[in-house]
């Protein structure tokens, strides 16, 4: 295994601490593995978090604009309620937290929990559930879809309403509003190791790919061999099309890379998405480009579109400071 | 070879329109394979450019604060003659051009010839060279020390200045400040494979990596087995501090990604070099993390560190946005 890692069990406690020596709006909370704003926003506060391994999700959209807190998992896991707790203390103004929640079993059922466990401390906790992953019904890790890079649209557009000084029902409001808009479709070409474990998760051939496959490895629809960009781009898109019609539509668009595939074939990509969009008359008011959720060292790629209103083009081009995103 | 391109030899082509795509203040211009912001600024215009596969340099910083136009080769190759006039000719607001030039032999010799054309077209045309990796004195494609990641701070510095409207003399004398301050030393977990030629450039073993490596596969000072993240850190900034000390001093700081390696390494490193740079009481006054000077899919890291003046810090600060960095 060829990591830049020291103890393959210590590497969630090493990323945020490295995250937080390149951002000094971050603390970093040790042992409970949240990385949080170091001065409350005053606004209703956004929280998301889950397993490791998907950097720069979550903790790298922490900031003004997207989340006030982040909270990790270990690699793959869900991060237990004590921690998510502590992201909501941190992240609440007294104006109530809203939870981003990517639809895994566990993370539902721990932000539940931590839910219970906030209205002990009187914050008011609302959460929307994120579920653009249009692959498969049902999953390894999940009873019904999977939530996936879509996610960071929700992260975006829940960040802006509350900078705007929102009310939790209405940032909920427009938070779930981003959810029912959003659909993903990825495509893995290589395994990712998990470093606690050392080995490839699965195989692929030496020309194979998988159409659909989750961010953790979980089965997608399709084992085939490797296609063009164009190919690629027509396969996931139709899974999308499939789904819901985007014809005609204004849309968000984000050609998300999962760690190990380079920019370059990234933005062949977005051209190819591009090209096709404008064959269905979809225009395009946002786009974005690069490794915003990742599994590891996984190679492969995703393709998310978020419809968009009025409402979600506000929220959209509203400024975000973090690590991972900034908009000026 | 698992790519997601279309045609191996028509691969820069389309990852600038894919870029244009994504930004709607750049434009592409076809044949030449110069991407230029739409807008000229009315400053001293800044240029860069070089071969391909080290995305998102150099397109990804133009914009405001950055470059004005970017110029690209095929891919490890540098462009053409006729194509650095072009990006001048884009970049030039009647108060000359600055070209950033990374330091190797066929970089050098066409931006020049370009400098020679753009005399003849009454453009006042300076040019500062990057020599920023500390790793071999000559190397394949060099005379002298190759230019790598810490070019990025130059782009930086030279968009600051020129955005608050110094002269084309002014612009030069601090962007080779920059140069003179940067020292950057990288290592190579793996090879990368050029499309056209579909095959590793080279090998390294399973459990090796190779300290010092250019961004092309160029030999570097030591094959040895992977290290943890700590004594990677450790080895690198040596190197660096063997020839520069910057014990004391404010810099800032760039851990850089070659492509493949996901961000969750990137960051256990930060948190490595940040402890280390504490014990010689080297303050930090900025820190970027990731992928901003890669070698298409390989996977490995540099650390660049430039020391910071008053002056500097003021250029550092200012605000720019590009499709790869943005700062408000």
């Amino acid at each position: 295994m060829k990591k830049i890692i020291n103890d393959p069990n210590n590497v969630v406690a090493e990323t945020l601490k490295g995250l937080e020596y390149a951002n000094d709006k971050l603390v970093y909370v040790e042992e409970l593995e949240v990385i949080a704003k170091k001065e409350k926003s005053g606004n209703v506060g956004i929280v998301s978090g889950g397993g490791s391994g998907h950097e720069p999700a979550h903790a790298g959209y922490v900031g003004k604009g997207m989340l006030d807190a982040a909270v990790a998992g270990n690699v793959f896991s869900s991060p237990s309620p004590d921690r998510i707790i502590e992201g909501i203390r941190r992240a609440d103004s007294g104006k109530g937290v809203l939870l981003v929640i990517k639809n895994y079993s566990g993370d539902i059922m721990n932000f539940d929990l931590a839910k219970e466990l906030a209205e002990f401390e009187d914050i008011d906790v609302e959460s929307v559930v994120v579920r653009d992953d249009v692959a498969v019904e049902d999953s390894t890790y999940t009873a019904g879809r999977r939530g996936i890079a879509g996610t960071i649209f929700v992260h975006k557009v829940a960040g802006a309403a509350a900078l705007k000084g929102y009310s939790l029902q209405e940032v909920k409001r427009i938070a779930q509003k981003a959810c029912d808009n959003i659909r993903t479709m990825g495509m893995s070409m290589s395994a990712c190791t998990i470093p606690a474990n050392g080995k490839a998760n699965f195989e692929l051939g030496e020309n194979e790919i998988e159409i659909g496959m989750g961010i953790h490895g979980e089965p997608g629809v399709e084992k085939t061999n490797i296609k063009t960009s164009k190919e690629i781009a027509e396969v996931l898109l139709k899974h999308i099309f499939d789904d819901k019609d985007f014809s005609g539509k204004e849309v968000a668009l984000l050609v998300n890379g999962l760690g190990a595939t380079p920019l370059m074939e990234l933005y062949i990509l977005n051209k190819d998405v591009r090209e096709i969009l404008e064959t269905k008359n979809i225009k395009v008011y946002k786009n974005l480009v690069g490794n915003y959720m990742t599994a590891l060292d996984m190679s492969g790629c995703s393709i998310t579109l978020m419809e968009l209103d009025d409402e979600l083009k506000e929220m959209i081009d509203e400024k975000c400071e973090t690590s991972a995103l900034t908009i000026n």
